[in-house]
């Protein structure tokens, strides 16, 4: 993302994306004005078009940012061998990275129609990439005879439904701890893939 | 739904949510005018408050419907008494009926936080109503002995978050037919629910 090197630059650019998360979380992306992004900023509407060309922009880096960072924990998280341990590791990780980001997920999920053409398909390859992962797991373990799974791209996607599903109901002040939440989402998940 | 009596209300009313179902799918609510909801189904915007009283009303009629209709048809099925074959059934009954629905399955997903304080207390009742409904299935499979949920009311959360995920990437243009994909998801949701 074009970055100026002006004096505020550094500051100024995690706090637009910041208030950008916010608003387009609280109002959906086509009901928010630049203007507004500003004002939540706490800058002049100008001074944003010293970060980001528009709003477009904007949302696409907002998304980017939020695989690629999903990517990143994974790629640098040191997982086991073995197909039924990276599978525990993966739905624990993926449970609690999202429940920590649920502005970005509901964004990254809800805002995909207001994408460009152009950059759908790059967030899209992302995406793609994140299924690929788990799906990696999977073939693993059916190779492994450990799992038994009829078709693991959907059983990929079916996965990351269910546990993205937490976002929606999960409250920090309720009667689970997210370890706990994690330990049920994993036995569902481990029976799902199992043979039988 | 408040409605008038005037000529045209029975064409009008069900063309108006038609119209608005469509905009806010596409353009996200806090987006979308009364004034172009008029626009789309080609009459004055004076003559949409004939119909509703405001935009938080419609979304809200919308809302209602979809619930309303999904509890109808789940009510009017015949249903097995065997708890397997029920959780079969389900299965099958919820991803069809959420594919054929895409557009009022994503606002009523998106828009929740659109909802006036009363009106989201309403249809959470309504949300309620349905995961209830699953979590009996799960309880009077657990009683049977037949499956082994550690907490059927997260288990049902768990379970409708997979099945509607369907509706993000399923196209009838795919390899896959429904029923195809509804025997997918039916062997991972028999399977996580399974004793071992």
């Amino acid at each position: 993302m074009a970055r100026t090197t002006g004096s505020h630059s550094d500051i100024t650019g995690p706090r637009i994306r910041e208030a950008a998360l916010k608003l387009f979380a609280r109002h959906g992306f086509a009901a928010v004005s630049m203007r507004q992004i500003a004002a939540e900023v706490g800058v002049q509407a100008g001074a944003l078009y010293n970060y980001t060309s528009d709003k477009q922009s904007l949302l696409f880096g907002l998304m980017k940012e939020h695989m690629e960072e999903l990517l990143d924990a994974r790629a640098h998280r040191v997982v086991p061998q073995d197909a039924t341990a990276r599978l525990e590791d993966f739905t624990r990780f993926h449970i609690a990275h999202h429940l920590k980001r649920s502005d970005a997920v509901f964004v990254s999920y809800m805002e995909l129609r207001n994408l460009s053409p152009e950059n759908f398909d790059e967030i899209e390859v992302l995406r793609r990439a994140y299924e690929e992962h788990l799906e990696h797991i999977l073939r693993q373990g059916v190779a492994d005879g450990v799992f038994a799974v009829p078709d693991t791209k959907i059983a990929s996607m079916a996965v990351i439904a269910m546990l993205t599903g937490v976002n929606t109901w999960y409250r920090a002040e309720g009667r689970l701890s997210v370890t706990e939440v994690e330990s049920i989402y994993w036995d569902m998940v481990r029976k799902s893939v199992a043979p039988e």
